[in-house]
Order: C-alpha cells, then structure tokens, then sequence
C-alpha cells in the first residue's frame, strides 16, 4: 500500500518512520527540508505534495486547521487525490475546522477520515499513540493497516469526522488539567517542606498511575522542561483554547477550563512556551514565591 | 498482636473487618451501635475506647479532626494507650490538626503516625488501598503488619506525621480536578452530540487509565450516582476546602482549586451532596442546560 | 455639516435622533428598512451606503468588526467616502480589527477615526455616551462637532485608534465584572434571608455608586431583564470574549475574566442571551438553588 | 453622652477622633498604649475596658471576631456594660462570629447592635464613612447620635445584627472585584502600549466614578503602594475568606469570588500584604511579566 505523508514535525517524523519501518510504500512531504533527508535515509521517498495526495492513503500531520487547509489550497490536492484515495488527517484542529474539511472532502466526493492522536512524539515514536478515528466505515477500514502501524489502539467514533476531533480536544483539556492540578499540588507539598517528587511518586504509583500524570511527573520532579519528544506548553494552550472554542459553542461552561486558560496564558508570559507541558508546574512555584529569598 | 479500632464508618468498617480475616486480635468501637454488630459477628470483640487504646496499635478512622480530637477528650485516651502502643490515624484530617494531633502525642510521650488512605471504601473492601504513613520509624515498623493489612502498598513519607495529611489533602485536590474535568469534558462531548460514556470509554482506556478516573466514569456514565461504597461528594468538598486552607497557610495559589470549590458549592446546593463525587459530571449538564427541552 | 450614519440598532437610532435633534443635515442607511422611517420622520434623510460616505463625517454603529467589513466591502465605501471624509466607527471591535481597520483606511488615504462609546441605549438616547476616541487629531477636531452632539465627554485617546478599541474592551470587561460580583453578592445576601433590593439600596448608595452598578441594580432587584433600552447580556459575552483575545494576544492574563467567561456561557446556556446584562443575578440565583423548594 | 471607645487601630482612631470632637465625653482604651496618647492630646480620657464598657454606648473596633472575643472575656464586658449600656461592634466579623456576639449578649440581656462601616482609613477621618447598622431599633437610635458623627450615612438593616455583617462581606466581596478587575484591565492595556494611568482617568471618570474605584486608582496609576490611610491588602484577603466562608454556609457558589482568593494569595506571596488593596495591579503585572526585559 502506498502512503502519502505530509508533515514531519515532531510528531510526523516519528509516525511517518513507523510506517517505513512496518513495511508501506511511503511518499514524504514537508514544508521545510529539513526533516525530509531522514525520511529518505529511512527508506521514504520524497514528492511533492500532488504526488502524496495520488497514494492509497494520504496521511496529513500539520501544525493546525489553518496550515492544512493552506496546503490543500495552495496544491488543489482535493483535486489530486485519487478516487479511491482516502485523506487522514491527524491533526488537532478545531470542532469548526473539521466541520469545514468533512464538507469539502464530501462536496467534492473525496473519503476523509479525522484520526488525531492522543500521545506525545516519543508515544509516536514508539508506536503507541491512542488513535481517536471517526469517518466513512470504508475509508477507516482503508487506512487501518498504516493506522495500525502508528498506534496502541485504534477507538471508532462514528461516521462523523468532527466527533474525533471534538474528543481529542476534550480530552487535551483534561491532560491540561491533569498536569495543571500535579504542578499545584507539589508546589503546596513543597510549601509544607517536602521535595515535590517524593509526592510525585506517590500519586502516580497510585491512583494517577497513568501516561496523563507519568509522561510528565519526572520532568517536574527534576525542573527540566526541555524536550523535544515532549508536548510543547503552547500547543497544549492553543489545544485548550480550541476546547473553549468549541464549548462556547455548544453552550457548555468549563469553569476549570477558564481558569486553566488564564494559568497557560501566565506561563506563556514567563517564557514557558516551548517547554513541556510539565513546566506548567514552574509557574505554579513562581507564582507561590517558592524560590524567593523571603520564603527562608 | 492485638488492634484497637475506633470509627466504624463506611471506611473503617471495611479495614476492621480486613483486620480480622488477617487473624488480628481486634478490639472495636464506635459511637453508633450499628456496625459493631457485624464486626463481632466477623470476630472482632466489642470494647470501650480506653480499651481499644490500650491495644498494640490503636487504629482510628473518625470523619474528621473535630471527631477525633473529641474522642481523644472524652475517653482521655492518650492517657489510657499503653507505653508502647502506637496510634494509627487513618483519616483525612487538616494540615493545621495534624500538626496539633503530632504535638498532643509527642507532649504526652505516646507514638503517633498519621496514615491517611487513597482509597474508596470498595478499595478498603478489597485492602487495596494505598496508605500515606508519616511518624516516627519505629512506630511505623509496629504498625506496619495491620497496615500491610489493610493496603496494597505503604508509601513511607517521613517522620513528620503532618506531612502525611498534606500528602493526602494535595492528591484528594488532583482526585476533584480530576473528576471535575472528566464531568466538564463529558458535557462538552455530549453538546456536539456524543454519548458521554463513549467518551469515558476512550479517555479511561488509553492515557486516563488510573482508577482516578476509572473508578468514577462508569457511574457518570449511566448517571447513577448512588453508591453507598462510593467517595460521597460532601467529602470531596470538605477535603477540597481543607486543601485550600493547607495552601492559604502556605501562600500557594491554586487556582484550580479555587475554581473547583465554587463548583463544588454548586453541586452542593443542587442537592449531590450525598452522592458519589462523580455526580459533579451532573453539575456540568445543569449548568449547561443539557437535559433541557429548548437544547432539542 | 452633513453627516452620513450607517447603522440603526438600539445604540445608532438613538444616536442618529440626536444628531438631527441637534440640526446636523443627517443621511442615514440601514441593513433592514425597520428603524429608518422613523430617523426619517425625525427630520433625516435616507440615502444610500454610497452617499453616506460621501458626507462630511461618516459614522457607523454597527454590531461589530465582521459587519463592519461587510458593509465596506460590499458597498465599496473606501472609494465612495470623499477626500476630506472623516470615517468614526463607533462599534465596539476586537483590537486585531481596529488595527486592520485604521490600516485600510491609512492605505487607501482616508480618515478613520475609532470612538467607541461606554453607555447602553438609554445613555445614547439621553446624549450621556462616554466617547473614547482615537485617531488624527484633525480627524477627531472634523467630528468632534458631532460627537459633542452624542455624549457626555469625550476621551482623546492618542492618534492611534486601536487603542480606543483597547479601552473599551477592558472597561467592558470591569463592567460584566461589577455586575456579576453585585449578582453574587446579592445571592449571598439572599441566601442569609435578606432582600436583594435592600443590599442593591446600600451598595449603590454608598461606595459603588457609579453608572456601572445603578444601571444594572434596579433590574436586578426587581428581577425584571427585559429592557430593548439595556444592554443585551449576549453582546456584553462577545464583549468579554474580544477582551480575552486582546489579552491572550497581549500574553496578560485575566484571572477574573477567564471566570466570568465560564458564567457568561451558563447565563447563555439559561436563555438568558437576550435579557439584560443584569440578568446574570439569574444565573446566581439559580447556581445556588435560591428559588428551589428545598431551599425552604 | 458619654462613649467607651476600644479598639485604636487605623480606623478606630480615626473615628474616636471624631467623637472628640463632636463634643462627647470619650473614655478610650487600646491594647498597645501608642496610639491612647494621642486620643488624650485631642481631649479624651484613658480609661480600662471595664470603664469603657460602663459608658452609655461602647464602641468597639477590633481587627475581628476572635480579637472581640478574647478582649470581651477577659475583662468580662458582658458584666462590666451598664444597664442600658448599648456595645456597637463596628469591626468586620464572620457571620458566624455576628450571630454568636448577638445571642451572647442577648442571653446576658444587654444591647448589642452591629455596625460595620464601608470606607478606609482616610474616610473614617472625613467622617465620611458608610454605617451598616443592624439590632435591636431603640439601641440604634441610642447610638445614633455617635453613628452620625462617625459617617456621611447610617443605612438601617434590620433587628438581627449578623445582616450587617453579611451585608459588610458582601460588599467587600464587591470591592474586592472592583480592585482586580481594575488591575487587571490595567494591565491589558498596558500590554496594548497604553499608559495605564490614562486607561484609569478614563474609567473612574466615567462610568466607573465610585470610590471603589477612585480610591484606588491613583496608587495603581502611580505605581505607588504605600498608604497607612489605605485599605490593606491583607485585611481585603481576610474579608474575602470570611465572604467565601458565609456563602459556603450558604451554598452559595461564587464563581469570581474563588478566582479571587487565589489571585489574593498570590499577591500575598509576592509580598503585597502590608501595601494597599490597589496593589493587586502590581500582581497583574507580575503575572503578565510587563516589567520584564524580554517584554521589550
């Protein structure tokens, strides 16, 4: 089966070297050169984009709904894509950009399916992202063999592209919260004298024993918050303002959410933007003074 | 060894019982007659407080500090615990009565460990909760035989025996925004048309599988939320206020905490109080009008 | 002078009726017939988008940037405006369309003036507006003739006529605030079995009495929120949302407006869009169950 | 008329002041002897509590409940008040501690009416400030003569006194808003290039022209923070938290209260707590990092 791959960021990189790796016939795209000679080391071949959008499969993994429908436009891949072409998009993009791509692709009587990712470059990497997949029946079966490839488990959600795309940022919310709610609560254990990664390995040997809390627990014990393979602070607020987004307009009030949004938004000010998401926890200690002099 | 046991709610009847089948000699009270009845007919012995603090290890598990503190008063218990017996106290009590608890036992030169549990009482049924023991080492090491009873794993935290109540009112916070979340994230998927418990279904099988959320999606799924083996949500809130008060003390802002506790108030007044915590996901239709007729 | 007025909802009727009151030869256009007739009988004329443009000053009040741009769009109004026409737009728009706006016209040589006004309908029709104006001070010395004629005071702004924009947008966002925190408290007060008018009585007779509570006190007494003369509690959510946008891309962020915004949405969610402002003591009211028989 | 006076804080004697001077005979007592001198130098005597408390109307004015309580028990108040002595408490107490001083002066039958004052220390001394007076209707009138001396108006609340006090939280509570969000939309405006002290001439010049709002806007426009004449932060934390308590009871959610409280503690932490109220605008600054290096 031969993929058409477009978009190696972080997370496209490694999802486009599985599917080298389990054996596809993969045609590779990007922006930038940059992460393209990899690919091809790796066993990828390069092609324009027209070229990615003729395959069985053509699989886009872009920064956002802007970025993809940019790159649909600017190369009229709706126009390329094969008949039986099936487009995945993988992307985390808004409840009101997926509703727009499913009717594009309907209108002009292209397969879609919406298949975001639950999971962070080094989940990709190892094959072990939760693909949330929602789209025609058909078109999923399709995919499912490059699908099966990249991920742990692959969760149907129904004919309805939007839906997997309405989940994914549903359930990013409540990453946000997750790690939002640890990085509080060390910094009041560490109020009250305790290092903060001793009350890290309790609450996620225990009842938070999930890749929610684990993925991002060490980097907050130890401060470090550079990493490549992690998830980076200001995709998870953009990821949480498309939840807002979306909430705003089916009417639904997310008071955590709110006051999630105002706290991304304090440590993007700091400068934790292109840090992991775990450096929330920082802005926790900062605004707590807890390095302050005065607290001696 | 012998095990006195006072406080025989819905928690503690769980872990006396476990107590016994693991063979302890145990000595029971509690201030309503009503479930010592089953205690003994499981084999514990019925006795009056100063008896049960005369045990090895005298075990408490009252609804909260004031309770403790009152039957510490009326029975002067500290004065009828042996020379070497070792106090246990397993509730979730605040961080300022921690410290005055600690301070009691050491003026009176009497052992004491604070071992709050994570935990529902269905995990207290199955002894599989995890206990947060802080105290002097060798009290710890006395008690450890009923602890490694009662729980599926012991998390040592110090001598410091507030550091124990701290650690359990911080991880009792992440458990509320936890549920919270999941409840938020359930409406807003149910506005767009989704089943909430398809929902839960993706999020607790992939990166939320940790019994936080897998112990409170089912319920919230079928919207029952009567479960007297459930962590009523009054408790939540208490715990959630006592959280606050730990981190007011400290100077930390928790600004989730703050949102949680309005929320809280409002599930409260709706009446869930005496509900499991997962009916705040109840809390989060009504104030989005989701069960409302001018939704369709 | 002539002036041209384009826009005649709640807020430009009333202004547009002053402007004739106060002997300016007046051409006014709106989308739909309805408010025209009467400017007409007041002693306006009707006229095209196109010759509106053509007047001395041209004034639009429309609901926000995206009508705004329609409407210059589609009547190509740039090139219908005359060399010395001073354009005043009045609405209330994000800070990213204020600039996009004072950029056109910059481009295309024409004179754009932002003066959005702090006043609901009742103060437009009284001739109280509060101007903030932004924009060359020449420009603003054409209109002010006219601007005299609608407000109280106006505020010079500086020549840059985002920032009028800025201006409004957070005064908008300390107004939804003073009104939802005179709703909470007049819960609270309710709550501990006191009339909401007599707290409304003291509190916006004494330290908080400014236009920014009384107009919204009586209301909220009365528990009366339909009032076409009030301010749509529906606009003042799209208000606070434009608030948040500037903030998000200002990086500041705004703990008490992420708050508010959730609320907003319950109001929303309520039905409470097309009341007034004040009806945001509703959603109080019923967050705590104040109008629930078990309350009793 | 002569009055006992106890309590010469920043308020107290301020008002104890203006009893001197209104020509009634004052017989003051304080904890610290610092500030008796001065209260004698102006005309009043020194007397022990128990003399204050034989007078026709005591005053008292202390930090809060608990420091009321201490001075009542200790020098036995209760006994020492005259017949037909009437105790005005003008300080800030919890609803709590407001229902428990009028049942125990109603067991010992002696007149206790509630009168807590809106308004800082430098009001207090225009004798401008505003009464909530609540008790029993011929003890008011028997204070009042005093009452009107201390205050611009005495707004009658009814028979039961805690109504003052609720009434007193609630609108702090308010105030409390009105300072955030002032702050906050300060430094959204900053953000935008504006001088915050332009934004805040505007504002408080127009709808917003209340002193909960002109009483702080200069400090944050000036950036400057220290006022012994002020409202310190601390004590706006403390009425907050006493706000937040009386609706807990209540079940009462306030959603903007809780953000509140934690934006409270931060500004707290950062040190802020012996400055002015108006320094939370410093906390939106730090938060928003507007002072820092890479914000230029």
């Amino acid at each position: 089966m031969r993929i058409g791959f477009i978009g190696l960021g972080a997370m496209g990189r490694n999802m486009a070297c599985n599917l080298v790796a389990a054996g596809f016939d993969v045609v590779v795209w990007n922006r930038s050169a940059e992460p393209v000679q990899a690919l091809v080391d790796a066993g990828a071949t390069y092609g324009e984009p027209s070229e990615c959008a003729g395959a069985d499969v053509l699989i886009t993994m872009l920064t956002d709904g802007e970025a993809l429908t940019e790159v649909l436009d600017r190369y009229d891949l709706l126009a390329a894509m094969g008949e039986r072409t099936v487009h995945v998009n993988m992307a985390t993009v808004s409840a009101a950009a997926g509703r727009a791509l499913a009717a594009r692709h309907s209108e002009s009587g292209r397969a879609y399916v919406a298949a975001p990712v639950l999971g962070r470059p080094d989940m990709a990497k190892a094959a072990k992202l939760n693909i949330l997949a929602a789209g025609c029946e058909s078109a999923i079966a399709t995919a499912r063999p490059a699908l099966d490839a990249l991920g742990a488990k692959l969760w149907p959600l129904g004919e309805s592209p939007e839906r997997a795309n309405i989940v994914k940022l549903a359930a990013n919310f409540m990453l946000v919260s997750a790690v939002e709610s640890m990085g509080e609560a060390a910094s009041l254990v560490a109020a009250h004298g305790m290092e903060p990664s001793d009350f890290l390995e309790v609450v996620t040997g225990s009842v938070f024993n999930a890749p929610a809390y684990g993925a991002y627990a060490p980097a907050m014990g130890q401060r470090q918050y550079a990493n490549p393979e992690g998830f980076r602070l200001a995709l998870g607020a953009k990821d949480l303002e498309l939840a807002l987004e979306a909430a705003r307009e089916g009417l639904v009030p997310l008071p955590v959410a709110g006051a999630l949004r105002e706290r991304m938004t304090q440590a993007l000010a700091a400068g934790h933007g292109d840090e992991d998401l775990s450096a929330l926890a920082e802005t926790s200690r900062e605004a707590a003074q807890l390095d302050s002099a005065h607290r001696d």
